[in-house]
């Protein structure tokens, strides 16, 4: 059973963010500790996560800022490599669902990871529902972890609609610094709290997130599938 | 339609707890800003709140320590006046539900309250699931809104089954801090950070609450039914 | 608290429909109760609601109808002002759901309703699911009160699946033959009891939801979410 | 395939009911139906459904007529038999659950029957849900169709929590009178509309369950099980 | 009421299935049931089931073959006639809905059937839950009985998410030979147990849904609606 | 993270069940891979499992026959203790749940397991649902991981209401064997199959898990709490 035999070898971890900036709001915590562990981990971002709010010249400018901003939180939390594939932000709906499928199935049988991090079925963005889904499809044969990750923005104010309800909590007391200073890279994304989308909403959702789980703080997870051989 | 008119007369609230203290976890600043608008707030506690957990003679020193502690609270928030029912706590199971009913059913003939707060339905302790019950019946003809408030501890821990998911949010940006000097009174009760019993806890908490709903505080809650006339 | 002060402003009413005749089903009587209390209802109506069923140049012809049917409505009700965007009836998943949620965010910038009443996630119509998801989106950040009103046709029969369950009910015992009589001016879509477009059905179903709420007759809602300042 | 053969043979129809009027309001149209059919239909009443509410010499009175109503009603609908277990009205949660279930087993082993209708899971009423749980114990193993049926006050009004979902329809059309007349002859329960105990409230009732199943007028169940042989 | 009275008369069934394969894996058993009893079967074929995986000039050897497979299970098995539809495989959501709501109206119209089988709302395949979608639009008016059957491979691995809760099983003790046996026919379709698409993982599924409902092998359903005039 | 690091010490696991056999039924394999893996496995039974179903002097015979099988499986599979409670079977609701807590508590005090295996929250047994209860109280603080296992029976026949719907399957490919063999131990308990108690049943179970997770053969679980430090 695997979480009962020894282990040397690395894991192969891939995490599959719509955006730049879902990563480090969901599982940036729980990348620095897989890296501390000497996991391989990759990063998918599906969308250019630009091309919806910005429009001319500016666009592509945008756009190559928020790549470089992805790269640089990628190299500090010891991401092994970053894969862009710039489908079109907040349209992913005006694809045919095969070919998301297959764009993640394909980083599936490239990568071969052990585990997969995805966005969570419930979330308000349409982006990233359709994100889970390809992620269900593409991980229905050969991958033996598939946890999804909290948004902390639009997850959570789906009210009256079933909402995250985590049965995984990771660690991240050692690991929370490093997750905020992370976020603070994003520089043109983040906001003022209350917003979502910044450093100190990151922190107290941690901690919630913690006291929930006997932790100092804590990421929380669904865990759609575990095989254990 | 109740939302729309002028109202210059105050509001009649009653809220219900099991035990000391989850009015404060759950409803406290809440509690402050009703009495700021005038409105009469009662507390009703409906368990004894210690024999479960003290024996011997111990047990009705502790028994008169909450009971001041409470009211020392009670006091400061500015609530009217609280109902000591002093059933057996942690077994309310034990009481045919019948009688759980008729005193709460009783405590609103008496009281007729506008507005009541209560447990969540999918608490994991027996008690407050049994308190919701208890208030689902006694309200269902002569009470125009019900709510369900929010218990830090263990309504948060039931994983897997449906969990708490609010559909209102009251700001206490100005109230927080007096619902937590609130919650140092009862000092017995008080643990550390990460434990949910801690002022800390109630303080991140209030912040994602807030950070879902806007504001930068807030208490959520799970309105069950409104009667707008 | 926002019900606890004096209010003597008027609130704002957005109301979002996919089809004409939707809004005098779900909500009719609550708007002529918003309008009796001095309130703003603005009708916002998303699709043609007549391309998908009429062709050829008589679908012109039912169009200018429909319109003017429901103007007739909305002069009738009080309603401020109708918009109508004329999307493709039926057919709003050929679009891509970013402009459907633009189309109602630029609404919400325009009118900054105090309270927006919509469809229902579990409506079998797609369209209706499609506003729904929109109005979501379109109201996180600045929108106080969301509210789903009732279909009384297929949001009722797609059993098996999760339903309309009410939290909030108007009261419109003095509304209802107000609504009635709106109803019947859309003449072209009326149908015999027991088909749900019918007069006698919005009858029964507001009596219906008035024995559930102690009312002689009550419109029935889903509160998404309320924010209390 | 049970309904696809000729069927020559009678049914054998067990109706299960808390409370003497139970069996009117939630399935008393489907009664004449199976009635008229040649089927043979029991009733069992597991409650006194009187000392909850009546004390002193009083209640024993009280008992005799509910009984008698009762009688009267079986008498008029054409049920075969009634059966009266007197069991504590509004208390069965202070007996062991086992007794319940093995009251019901033995009910179904006596009177074997191929239909069996019971209360639904979510109502209110702690002894509408016992004895649904007891129902589905006592036919887990021999009955091969289950019904829960509508209880028209207090399961509709549990706000928030999941609730009846119909997925069958019966239409009682032509029993919908004699459905009105038999409730009325529970003179001393009767209450004014719209209080759910009055005749119009199952009068409208059953029209909202024809307008979902495009009928005039039905009863509506969530099938449990069944079982095609 | 329909399971009551004498029954001569045939009944007309259509089995509704996105790709040739799903109606013997979902319906098989009770195809041969229905045949049985002399029951008219028709089966609607939505998509052409192959060009999603196949391409170049091989896929229309592809088409061909799995068609005349489709043609010898249905004349095996004893089905009156199929429809193929040949819309896009696993690309139902490239047309707009309304297109595949008319295709499966206007065969309901055409065959006015008593009874339809069709996938169910949870099934991980979009097209799955598309002509799910679809067929509830369609039969909302004039069907009487909708059954989901269920899909051994995809329909069950969506973990996480709510799952197939059958509420209908149908004997198959007799017919399980002659599904598997029909099954077999998809030779390019067939994999190695324990492949979901293979005749030993029908075969334990049979019996898993036996053993619930107390057969020898059965097939589960979920019923959605069943009007009993 | 604990998943990822070198792991030479031994795991400690308790299983609680409510009756001797339940354990075999839903965890059976799962022991065995433990015990391979040098894991210290202990079973806490609950109940007597006996005097439910065996009156008069017959019953402490029966009573002492099934300890003897189930220590006979015990050591069989390798489990290094059990704990035999003798609480009142099927009678688990006549206790004030507080003392099933505590008992649950005072085991897992003693023991000090890393991971715990329970019952399903939404098993028909009432007994199976409060020992799950009583372990999701007794493991909120000091347990890192807790899995529902699946009770073949009754588990599954609560049809209409939320399911058993795994996250977790562990491979018992190598371990069926030895499962199966153990179950029929449990002589006097078995029945023929279809009947779910009976050694067909587990096996064919056990396959259709297997399909689910491209395994030969697995037990299926929901993974409630999983706390990776």
């Amino acid at each position: 059973m695997g979480f009962l035999v020894i282990k040397m070898d690395k894991k192969c971890i891939l995490i599959i963010a719509a955006h730049p900036d879902d990563e480090i709001i969901g599982v940036g915590g729980t990348i620095v500790k897989h890296v501390k562990n000497g996991d391989e981990v990759y990063l998918s971002i599906v969308t250019d996560g630009v091309f919806a709010k910005y429009f001319g010249q500016d666009k592509f400018q945008r756009l190559k800022e928020r790549k470089m901003d992805c790269l640089k939180v990628a190299k500090y939390l010891g991401i092994k490599k970053v894969f862009f594939h710039s489908l079109p932000d907040a349209k992913l709906d005006t694809l045919p669902q095969i070919e998301l499928n297959r764009l993640i199935e394909n980083e599936i049988k490239k990568i071969k990871p052990n585990i997969v991090y995805t966005h969570h079925w419930n979330d308000l963005h349409r982006d990233h529902r359709l994100v889970f889904e390809a992620t269900m499809v593409a991980t229905r044969k050969n991958v033996q972890e598939v946890f999804c990750y909290e948004g902390l923005g639009l997850s959570n104010i789906n009210g009256g609609v079933q909402q995250f309800v985590p049965n995984t909590y990771i660690d991240i007391s050692k690991e929370l610094k490093k997750k905020l200073k992370a976020m603070s890279y994003y520089k043109s994304m983040l906001k003022q709290f209350p917003n979502p989308i910044s450093v100190e909403a990151l922190e107290v959702l941690a901690k919630v997130r913690g006291i929930q789980s006997g932790l100092m703080a804590a990421e929380a997870f669904v865990c759609i599938k575990r095989i254990i051989k």
